[in-house]
């Protein structure tokens, strides 16, 4: 979470003026995105009453083959009424532009702000968005391979390493090499498909009171199994922090929420559980791969891969399974 | 430059409650100040319209005994027309609050972007400005005394050690000895005194084309030699980044602006050669502080000391005393 780049008022206002968006007035370095830089911009607007924008640098990590995917992603559920921010295209209708050698897009601000303990209207409220991105997302024409999907578990592992799990927990090991084993038996091909988020943790929703007033960082969006977004939000949103306790509340307001939108088939609902054990294990294998290959002071604050290990055992208890029922 | 606490929108919106803003909309952690964590906030305002505020949540460096001094000069020359943003008072008429074991304050938002190539039109808008400043400043009835001023130098020098100067550039330790025996054998004793900003950098200016829309981050102010002010601006605004460069038409419109709100006394204007001296001397000494005390990959960014070495050389020759003749 930090500003990498350093861009000085010359440097905005020539950049601000290839849009049609007024003057610049203001720019404030915003500490968001793990692997961008941003600025929240604010314009004198078309009609001089003001108007606000996020600049988004892509420093790392995002491809710049992916931002025709990105961007367009936020432009089509935008148009579809999905509360995701539209791109500001250039004078030339681009929806990014090279500054220097990095690549840069204008991005509409959204109020809100993210809930760190949500209540279960939030977990309805969220539940429902979801649903909103995958019906709009049916009709987006593009394809992007998810990364960090089930095909990408055992490679991300051997990447960890044997030591590196063991030195984060002497039983990280094991539980990795058995969710490994049965996940690449048992995960299934056929459930439908669509364009996911796959990383709408609460930091990534803006909320105002309990309504969404936006789902923001689709860097990882991706295509991959409908119901596997649906696991991954239910991990990110029903634990502690530390992932120690679940809240049935949440869970169930979460599911309910999504289900008014977009009901799961019985095939989907039935696959939940394994679907959150995949997700809980992505999460411990990217976690621990930076929690041992970030040196300490670095810039980016390092989150601990057990927390995300509890949410597996969590999910991995069939007495659990009865949390993703009606 | 960085936000070193996270707030939750929980406990931001109970904060924001204890002031007369109305409801949170938005908060984003900006990287902004060196030692303070800082969020844009915004609000439903007063009567619904919106409104925008900085909280400053002192983490590191600034006392709480300071905030007062601090604060309530904020509030002084806000309300004597200088563009400094106001403290916003809480319900009890507060300028600060606790938030854990933290102060907070609410403080105005400003428009305006930081330059950094300043023309000769901003150069002039700051120096008036800055006598703006002072002049408004003359019955802020509150003392501080500058803990970077004249009076510290020599212990700043000690504490940074001869070898770690040395570790900078060789030439740098000899360079720092002579100008302080110089400046202590020569510094005026009896200039007028004022409160001052004494850190005057294009970064704590915010501007709207040539006007000064806001002067911020008055973290170092205190009661010092009015003229050294200027001296420290000139140093700050008048050089390429690097020190290599002294820009004339910088150097002559900052202190035609200045003049033009509050004219030099004669003994003021013959000070300057050496009070640029002794405010060159003053950031070589903190950044040399910080360029060895800072271990690599921190969150600050280590500046240049031989930055303000160079301009310490350029003050210290007696051919360049004109840039401060009328």
């Amino acid at each position: 979470m930090a500003v990498y780049t350093q861009l000085g008022a010359e440097t905005l206002s020539a950049l601000l003026a290839e849009f049609d968006v007024g003057a610049l007035r203001s720019a404030k370095g915003i500490a968001e995105g793990v692997s961008n830089s941003n600025w929240l911009i604010e314009t004198s607007g078309r009609n001089g009453s003001g108007a606000r924008f996020i600049l988004t640098m892509y420093e790392m990590r995002v491809a710049i083959e992916d931002l025709p995917f990105f961007l367009g992603l936020l432009d089509h559920l935008a148009a579809r009424g999905c509360p995701v921010p539209r791109t500001i295209h250039d004078r030339k209708d681009r929806p990014f532009r090279k500054l220097g050698d990095k690549a840069v897009a204008l991005i509409e601000f959204l109020p809100g702000v993210s809930v760190s303990a949500p209540t279960p209207g939030q977990a309805r409220a969220v539940g429902g968005a979801l649903a909103q991105v995958h019906l709009a997302g049916a009709d987006f024409p593009h394809q992007r391979v998810n990364d960090f999907g089930h095909a990408h578990w055992r490679e991300l592992a051997d990447a960890c390493g044997a030591d590196a799990l063991a030195s984060i927990d002497p039983q990280l090991g094991a539980l990795v090499a058995r969710e490994l084993a049965l996940l690449a038996e048992r995960w299934p091909a056929d459930l439908p498909r669509s364009v996911i988020h796959a990383d709408l943790f609460p930091d990534n929703v803006l909320m105002l009171g309990d309504t969404v007033s936006g789902l923001i960082d689709f860097y990882f969006a991706c295509t991959d199994l409908t119901a596997y977004d649906v696991a991954v939000t239910h991990a990110a949103w029903c634990f502690d922090a530390d992932g120690r306790r679940f809240d049935p509340a949440l869970g169930a307001t979460l599911l309910a929420g999504y289900e008014a939108v977009r009901p799961l088939s019985d095939r989907e609902r039935a696959a939940l559980p394994l679907l959150a054990r995949g997700a809980a294990l992505r999460f411990v294998l990217t976690r621990a791969y930076d929690w041992v290959n970030t040196p300490p002071g670095a810039l980016v604050t390092r989150k601990d891969p057990l927390a995300f290990a509890r949410r597996l055992e969590f999910y991995a208890d069939p007495a659990n399974a009865r949390c993703f029922e009606p």
